[in-house]
């Protein structure tokens, strides 16, 4: 948002219920009476709910549920994740946005929301389903220390701060679940996933960019015959919606943490964190390969690589990606 | 090229030193004789050298330095490499194209090439000098089925193929060498480096871009002051100018066999060859690692995951990244 308008919010969420007049608004920033009318007009336009009474002056009684780097500030108390924030109403896929501007050198941290995407993509190029206004889409650079091969681990990383948000948010902690290797599930049935792209030097990573899909207020009779027995949101799960700007400084707040840990520490140091997510230890699976290959086994665990390990006619083996189904379930 | 001009061109090839009328063209192609002029004057525009005689009719005499599909394509003996080509005059990085069409579904082994990239990008984030119609940036859309932690082992093999095709241009073969991870060094100064992007859904890389520069015809002694003293190119090593688009040719061969073994049997079959290229075997090198710590040991060789190994007092050590430099060198 341009200075005049963000100033004049700010001056407003801070005086609370205590009306502003005009003539304290244009002292303060040393504009006219006409710029702050404008700015109260343009704050208005973007869905502000603000009172005016002659005397009184102006009192911001609500916020549109918009996503705006204003909204998402008002509150923020990471250090670096979310820091630099670029808000689109509409995009084709926030990844590619982030991806470009990770190449311009954006900083750590930085991440792109939009409210629609026309092009969002889930695993193995399946459509992801993004109405707009009801969920979150954001797209954040990073630029960790690390190599291409140790990437996978910091998706599964990403994956634990993801859940925690989930769960602060739903309030159940115990219903949230991660499907290896990047889902999270709310009572067996997906509300979120997570996409990466990658630039490499060599084999050291130059940039990451991590893609959340967060399904918040969309109502799951709305998705896609496709979707809608498997996927689910925050707000049909609760039974009421979510304040979305909220719920996004409450994950940009967990992914920092998580990520903050897994820099120091490695994947080694989340693993118990994965694993208290991972209900699937014991369970029996099958899991596709990427080539088609289908294996049937008992889950044992992941390792410090984030590699799934199973048992597979009675030895341990080891995958490092795939698509994993219950044995005998759709999900 | 629009199809009319690329007719004409291909007819002309085909025809060599027989003169081709207007008449011949048009009817062969079903247009009009001032349709098949207007071709010719389109393919002149683009510097393609063809005589006129008022008897004769049409004759190629030759074709101009640019990196036009249409000069690639003509025997170019590929099953999948650069089936697909972009060319650009100008681009800011050819890696930004390349990963926007691979985001929109480009088929494994697009190609896109630029004349000169304002915005190109080595190591380290240091600028590679991109001069304009000299040299040759090209990145290539990949689809390997493949987890991202194997993703390392496929930067190496192209090395693989890149040096391959560098050593095939030169004539000397023992002159080319391997600079783990990924620089190409002709009698030890760089000629070739290689850049990769990828995306991924959850563990599973979805696209990989590659991208290559390789220095053919530009002048070393033109290089910015840091550049000079430690790179060539191969016109400069080899005392003549190089055909680039035969090079690029070359290059998609070389390029193509590798990866498809790599395909085929992991990167496992590809490390006799890369060790063959990699002349540093027993030699004692400083690695300096992403954090900035630096490891001082002598060269075991490289593993299966593409891992370069280092005797480090007395200690056999693994190293997934890293900058190397021979102890007591600059380079």
């Amino acid at each position: 948002m341009s200075a005049g308008p963000a100033r004049v919010l700010a001056a407003l969420r801070r005086a609370g219920d205590r009306p502003l007049t005009g003539v304290d608004l244009s002292r303060a920033h040393g504009v006219s009476r006409t710029q702050v009318w404008k700015d109260v007009e343009t704050l208005r336009a973007r869905g502000y709910r603000i009172e005016a009474s002659a005397g009184d002056g102006y009192r911001l009684l609500g916020a549109p549920d918009r996503l705006y780097p204003d909204e998402i500030e008002a509150g923020l108390e990471t250090r670096w994740l979310g820091r630099s924030l670029h808000y689109l109403d509409e995009t084709d896929s926030t990844n590619r946005v982030a991806a470009e501007l990770a190449r311009e050198g954006a900083p750590h941290g930085a991440a792109v929301i939009a409210e629609g995407q026309t092009a969002g993509r889930g695993r193995l190029g399946r459509r992801f389903h993004s109405p707009p206004y009801e969920n979150l889409y954001v797209s954040i650079v990073l630029r960790p220390t690390l190599s291409v091969a140790q990437a996978p681990a910091w998706i599964l990383a990403s994956a634990v701060g993801v859940a925690d948000a989930v769960a602060a948010g739903l309030g159940r902690d115990d219903a949230v679940e991660i499907k290896w290797p990047n889902d999270v599930l709310i009572d067996g049935l997906k509300a979120a996933g997570i996409l990466m792209e990658l630039g490499a030097e060599a084999t050291q990573v130059a940039w990451m960019v991590l893609g959340i899909g967060v399904n918040l207020n969309v109502d799951p009779a709305g998705f896609p015959e496709e979707f809608r027995a498997r996927a689910t949101s925050l707000a049909d799960r609760r039974g009421e919606r979510v304040d979305r700007a909220a719920f996004t400084r409450a994950l940009f707040g967990h992914l920092e943490s998580v990520l903050d840990s897994c820099a120091k520490q490695g994947f080694r140091g989340i693993i118990p964190r994965f694993e208290a997510r991972f209900h699937m230890r014991d369970r029996r699976v099958s899991l596709r390969e990427v080539d088609g290959a289908v294996h049937e086994g008992r889950v044992l665990g992941i390792d410090p690589d984030g590699a799934l390990l199973l048992e597979v006619k009675g030895t341990a083996r080891r995958f490092l990606a795939g698509d994993v189904t219950l044995s005998g379930s759709e999900s």
